[in-house]
């Protein structure tokens, strides 16, 4: 049965199509909303085209309004197409035509970009945060447990020594790269993009200069055209500094759940970041590993859907725009989610000792071995010759310990000097 | 018939398969290969591990090899894997043991990672100089076509009126985005990841400082097993970065191409731009721009090919990451030449003048004239009445002029602000 | 503020960010979820692992519960996991320990994937009912305005006569391969996964064949561990299918937002498919196939993200997989919307008489009237001579009719071959 | 230095970006377009618009053309743009102004339409054919490796017993759905766009019904606009039929490398597949299957790169088209590599004995244990709590061994059917 078969008058289909579910996504934006209102009143009655008794009282409702949405007592009910309506409705009931005033010398376009931008900001921040927490908990294990050995892989085959010291604080350094990214994306949202009125700015004389300044914008976006295309463009540069922690934390997550495979057995993870199985007292499913890492592969096509609905538009708004928020809202709740259930599990990652007595590690150390000889001088041709002599003797004796000294190795983290860097570029 | 029917020997199909066109791509990473190898040959000597003479003699057959390089002088043939085995060939043909000595403390994984490193790192400068160039250009056609109208369009229906200055500096202001993403990708790749060798580092005692400086390097990628990460990361995010240059070039040709068509005639492009037909004088194909268009769009498919690749993956060297270079080098050199192209190309567009004066564009003002009487203090509702009138009587005088004062509006460029921008990203 | 700090408790946390959204998007599933355990618990009867009473009672409180949620009388609390948890914990109310029995030999995992198998088997079928509706009205208006003139594009630059009649159909025609697609996929999950269990299948002497035929099933997917592989697969599959249908429409729209242009002016759209402007009285904003367009974008993003989620996945179960649902059941929705108002809009297309009459398309026969002078028997070159010099002195004059006669022309659109082509392939 | 700076000509410059490497990718195309320009003589002739003796002369050149071909005896120099302009120079050479006829009545659209779907339907014959080889080495080794048990996983945690019957099958059936996308592929490659020109028709009284026949397609595309708009459409698709059999090759190698893995140690792979380390006896690093992995991965990107070439162009030609076979030509010819390749392998694969006798694989039978107590009349909680006393207790003894009888299941692994039902897809 069709849509139009079921009874729903063909407004009402036309309006829950183009609609879609603007309403609940517009939630997050309605703070942000109103705080580029204020600014705007600000600036029409700083440039006269509202008296101050005007200006005075905007301000006021939309203080009140924003007050009534940080309690959650704002709502976006189906009689409005989306927030900014609701807001102006509300300003209207209160104050009357002075309501509708808000309005002069801003379209529908600049308003939501206005807000998007404010919003991609505030959540750049927060991203920014939990990145920087969760580097702390990842420096603080790798301090711990510095002096726990881990066999290294590679092609998945056992290659040489490494330790939890390691690779724990390996990925407390990969993510300093994606505050590199999160700070880029981070600049490119913080330009003011009101004025640019329907895209192509109007002819109020506005004060783009006093709104940018009120809002905390670094800068504007001056032209009117480029504040447009900023739409989509803003968006993916966020999906693409999100992809960049969400590929850092995947691969964490891939090496959680492969350590925790009894065929690996080097971490634990305690009951509650696990799923058992009562009949088999073996099996710990680190589920909450597996939703990361899924959650941030998902998080991963982002950048991909925003290309694909915005590629070769010509420039100017068109309404497919609209849909950027359908994907980029959740996935941002969901990285913060993935960051935070993170955080939350570091501390609760338990390494196995002894892990490297198992004799299928024996030859690990037979490239350090060799590498000693060396050092101390025997050329390396002799060498090989004595180490494969014993391996095939099998004489060979396992160091079982490292001597791993220069930077960035198993017995010289550079801790400090990765918290320094990661300091530097915060 | 299969490769194995083939009369080919078993080792040449598995060779063929494994080393791929690695001896081309590899061609890019030589003098890059040269210089990290004179790095280590040298730090090799000042922890003592080679002799002095040894040094010299490596560095100076290196640079003789990359002398070779650099006028052309130098292959990779098919009895050498890769570039590494054939510049190793190259030094113990020459120098005998010393030549085998510079493999001492690295890995094929740390030398690739450092040539691909340095080789980003100088690639990214080049881009960078390319969208200055770019930017320079499109700001100088908004500056002389400032005053040539042009209609601006909102879900691709006449809306309100734009001009060849916007139009022109709005793609120059949004390359200062594109300028901000390869400067954090320049950031991720300028730290050194030689000396990580096999993805843990060694238990020679090398010094990673001293070639972090040798090689200037900004700093170092401390963590042995966060620089083997890196292998991936660096390619996708220099993907991300070239892939938001394309994406504004890409959108740019769209617009050329739709300008270009009889139906908007907004521009021309010379005939060396163009192809035609014999047969159907009015047909000027703008091949060009389709081609930096559909180039720049293969471009944006680039970190989805790195991502599927690298995902999942957990961590440690695994032979798929060769694969990256087959993608990323032949992207890099594509997104140079269109940007070459566009450079080439921006200068000879022509704009046409008096494009407003067709009758369909006669409502593109009504929003401006309804401003001005607002402004001119004619309460809305009453200017909205008059102007409706108008416009139901057939009354309604066009102005076909503007008066867009306020910031990065018609005639108010901004152009210097959106310049010194530029200088400060830059 | 992170979750944990929020006064949330723990374990809360940890249930809202395993269990997602999955009680929403499960509603869809309990249908079938109710069907695949009726054919179970019938297969349970004859096997003897349930008496008969057991089985008619399983039956017919599976049979009430469906009934239930036809009527939409079924929701799945917050105190249960999923719908499945739901489902069994009404049968054990209902019937005590013999509802219990329901998940002797089976598992979550293969409870969820005859599920979705079933799930998406029904949604191709509608999706195809709708592409062949589509494809008729395509046709219809193909035939109706089969005389009406357009110009052909090639590079966006006016080159040859085409017509309403050709566009249309092309859209139509083009859908066949949409179907083939569908069907392909239908094929794909049409294959039984019941009884493959946790992924390995199960010691107890099940009948698949028995729940095979019960379910309507074509074939089983025999292989347990090919079953469990198929989570993904198959909806990887249908999303394939899906963003080739997506393709197709989101062309479509784009064709029609730009014919909607005024620079094109080739159809018109009714007041309730497009948004104006109070001033300015030339808008027609496409919005719904903008709309159309976007959202079918959109789709085409989703197997991208369903690879990513599960790319190097190795076999077996993965917690990761339950992602897949959030993806891929709201986009089955939105591409029945997009069909839906496709449909809808078709007819209301208006197409605009006397298009070529513009002088700018004069040039479209140019071709034609030198065809058929070689037709006639004159030397192609002294026909290229004569319409040049016709075109050079400006006396060429457009025949503006055609005689275009071959398979699929103007005038010879083949719509009853291609009507069969469609009944063939559906 | 720009290109520009670099002394090449202008001309040259926009000639190499605007040919790109089509000479290259045209070699794979010179047959099929010789034959395309066979049916395409004949149709001439037969319509009248050859002599016959111009019809016989065309043919006979283009025979002679194909021969050269064949044996490899053809290039296209860089005086030629492409292979349909050489292959027309060698027919003027031949036969003067009868060589020119050929291209009365076509295009180079349709000319290199249907080039593309006489390759692509002859590529996907080969490769399910290959598919079809490597099911049955599949079926093959699970027949004769089908009572040696293997622990199954899910979450990467020990869960089932499996069999390398079981694993090897599975991937056998799943390569059946494989097949089944690549018949959709093959039916809509199947169907004929010669005679639709630049994509509008033409007005000669072409007979596409008979080149149709003549070159073997099923059917042919009637609507000019719908065979003009396969071009990208057709890739597409292709591009998700490779996709499907790339995902499932990858996920099989990614097993194979985790197989290897000391730490699963299920498999060997013999040393011409493996590369080892001189001084790490222990390392097999499984290179050849990484690389089967990383070459599907890259693949499984194919259709999102021709999506981005193809998404939001308006119907019509346009040049960004021709890039498509830059991507998809050598994606082909790597998907063969890497079926040859896993062809090749299979038989070397050895899989190891007694690998459940290790005792972390101890638990692997509880589930079965408890089944059989059921089966056997015992109530599920008595047998629970009995088995569970058992594993509390330690005196849980492991059977070692199965009764699994169901379809698909490890003493039952249908074999047979599954041979049955890949013929009948094949």
């Amino acid at each position: 049965m069709k849509l139009w078969e079921k009874g729903i008058p063909t407004d009402k289909q036309i309006e829950q199509f183009t609609v879609g579910n603007d309403r609940e996504l517009d939630l997050v934006l309605a703070k942000y909303d109103a705080l580029g209102s204020i600014a705007h009143a600000k600036m029409l009655g700083q440039i006269g085209l509202l008296t101050s008794e005007e200006t005075t009282s905007l301000v006021d409702a939309l203080n009140e309004i924003i007050a009534d949405i940080v309690v959650g007592n704002f709502e976006i009910e189906d009689s409005f197409e989306d927030v900014h309506s609701k807001i102006e409705y509300l300003l209207t009931v209160k104050l009357g035509d002075a309501g509708k005033k808000i309005h002069t010398a801003r379209s529908r376009n600049d308003q939501v970009l206005v807000d998007v931008h404010l919003y991609l900001k505030d959540e750049l921040k927060v991203i920014k945060e939990q990145v920087k927490t969760l580097f702390d908990l990842l420096m603080e294990s790798a301090e711990k447990h510095q002096n726990v050995l881990l066999p290294g892989y590679t092609h998945l085959q056992i290659a040489m020594p490494s330790s939890f010291g390691m690779w724990f604080s390996a990925y407390a350094e990969s993510l300093i790269d994606d505050i590199t990214m999160l700070n880029a994306a981070s600049k490119i949202v913080d330009q003011n993009p009101l004025g640019s009125a329907a895209g192509y700015g109007s002819s109020f004389p506005i004060n783009r200069t006093f709104t940018t300044q009120e809002l905390g914008f670094e800068t504007l976006k001056y032209n009117a055209v480029a504040a447009q295309m900023s739409r989509g463009k803003a968006e993916k540069t966020v999906a693409f500094a999100m992809t960049s922690v969400a590929g850092t934390l995947s691969k964490f997550a891939m090496d959680v759940c492969l350590y925790m495979s009894q065929n690996f057995d080097f971490i634990g993870l305690p009951a509650h970041l696990t799923t058992g199985s009562s009949i088999m007292p073996h099996k710990k499913n680190p589920d909450v590993f597996e939703l990361i890492r899924g959650k941030c592969n998902k998080i991963q096509a982002l950048p991909y859907e925003i290309t694909l609905i915005t590629n070769n538009l010509p420039s100017g708004y068109h309404r497919d725009l609209q849909l950027l928020k359908e994907g980029l809202f959740p996935a941002i709740q969901t990285l913060k989610s993935c960051l935070d259930i993170a955080i939350f599990s570091i501390k609760d990652i338990t390494v196995k000792d002894h892990i490297l007595e198992d004799k299928k590690y024996d030859y690990l150390f037979t490239v350090d071995t060799l590498n000693e000889m060396v050092v101390a001088g025997m050329p390396f041709r002799d060498a090989y010759k004595a180490v494969a002599e014993q391996l095939e003797a099998g004489t060979y004796k396992s160091p079982k310990a490292t001597k791993h000294t220069h930077e960035g190795s198993i017995n010289n983290l550079c801790l400090d000097a990765i918290k320094d860097k990661m300091k530097a570029a915060f």
